[in-house]
């Protein structure tokens, strides 16, 4: 899979065009390889020289992209990702909401996913330079996208007024997180339904 | 403070009546002395020889009871906040659940305590031992304490019947764990009036 990008006459070898394709096309096809590895394998394995073997690259090209394994993982995982975790808009936010959440606690509890990301918000809490690449490449973006969501519902009335939606992504994500990073209860769609039910519906005597 | 519990006689040299206390008593000293260890400077440099002088026990002593520096850590920084961050119960939720979050805050983000959880939670993701004490001797004994009281709310019929209250837990100190372990978004008052409100009140259009 990693190779649909690369022209048949290029792929032999180990050189495979090295130096003629289009640097945006060796990017893709190398987050694409980093992403495959991360969801088929985990964290564990993953070293520049294997991505560069894999996706028919030099390591100093992988360097001058993304300075620390961290970095390449980030971005490697947020495109793995990125159209499972995109978030619908049917124009109904419950129904968006609920499909999203799913689709967000199947890759952290049944794919290698859930691990990736608990160990990289581990290690970021010690180590200054993948704090600022996780939340560059990763969790600002998801972030944004799930307020665009937010937003747009709030335009249309189903969010309240005056309501900062930046707290629901917290309330929703950062709860199912919460369960991941300390698991003392386990992420169930129970759960899931009940997050977007405690905030729609609120849990006051009403 | 952490010689407070020693009698007068005993006080002397680092000595200090050793093996003569009572058990129990030792062990509070101890978990005292972490606990002003880590409020004040952070786990940097707690170890178990600085700790075993600062207490006057013994190493020996101290792994007797805790197997891990994180294990006594986790002890000492439960102990210590537990005053601080008790479920005040005024018989109205929403002012008990504002005025412990605000504590709650306030010693994540104006104590070396936010430090120290993030480290320890940051640290587990790959420690298993370490993620085992924090469940055992920290997240779980105070995700019992929140569900005490909003079950009491429950029961008073100011939190909606059937409502899961451990979700509650995950919507309310969980999304202020995740501002402090992936930092996009700062813990301000303004976030956590909006967390409680959001649950208690909705963010439907009602």
């Amino acid at each position: 899979m990693a190779n649909d990008a690369n022209p048949p006459a290029a792929a032999e070898g180990t050189g495979r065009g090295r130096g003629r394709r289009p640097a945006d096309e060796v990017r893709a096809d190398v987050l694409r390889t980093v992403g495959d590895l991360l969801l088929a394998e985990g964290i564990g394995d993953l070293t520049f020289e294997r991505v560069a073997r894999a996706a028919g690259v030099s390591k100093t090209t992988l360097y001058k992209w993304w300075p620390s394994r961290g970095a390449l993982c980030l971005d490697g995982y947020f495109h793995a990702v990125e159209n499972t975790l995109a978030f619908p808009d049917t124009g109904d936010i419950r129904v968006d909401l609920l499909a999203q959440l799913r689709a967000f606690a199947q890759v952290m509890t049944r794919t290698p996913g859930g691990r990736v990301l608990a160990e990289l918000i581990g290690a970021s809490q010690t180590d200054q330079d993948l704090a600022t690449a996780y939340r560059r490449l990763y969790s600002s973006q998801r972030r944004r996208l799930a307020g665009e969501r937010l937003l747009r519902a709030q335009e249309l009335g189903q969010i309240r007024p005056g309501t900062d939606v930046q707290i629901l992504v917290d309330q929703l994500w950062g709860a199912v997180y919460h369960r991941l990073l300390i698991p003392d209860e386990p992420v169930t769609d129970e759960f899931v339904v009940g997050l977007v039910g405690n905030l729609l519906d609120g849990v006051g005597p009403g």
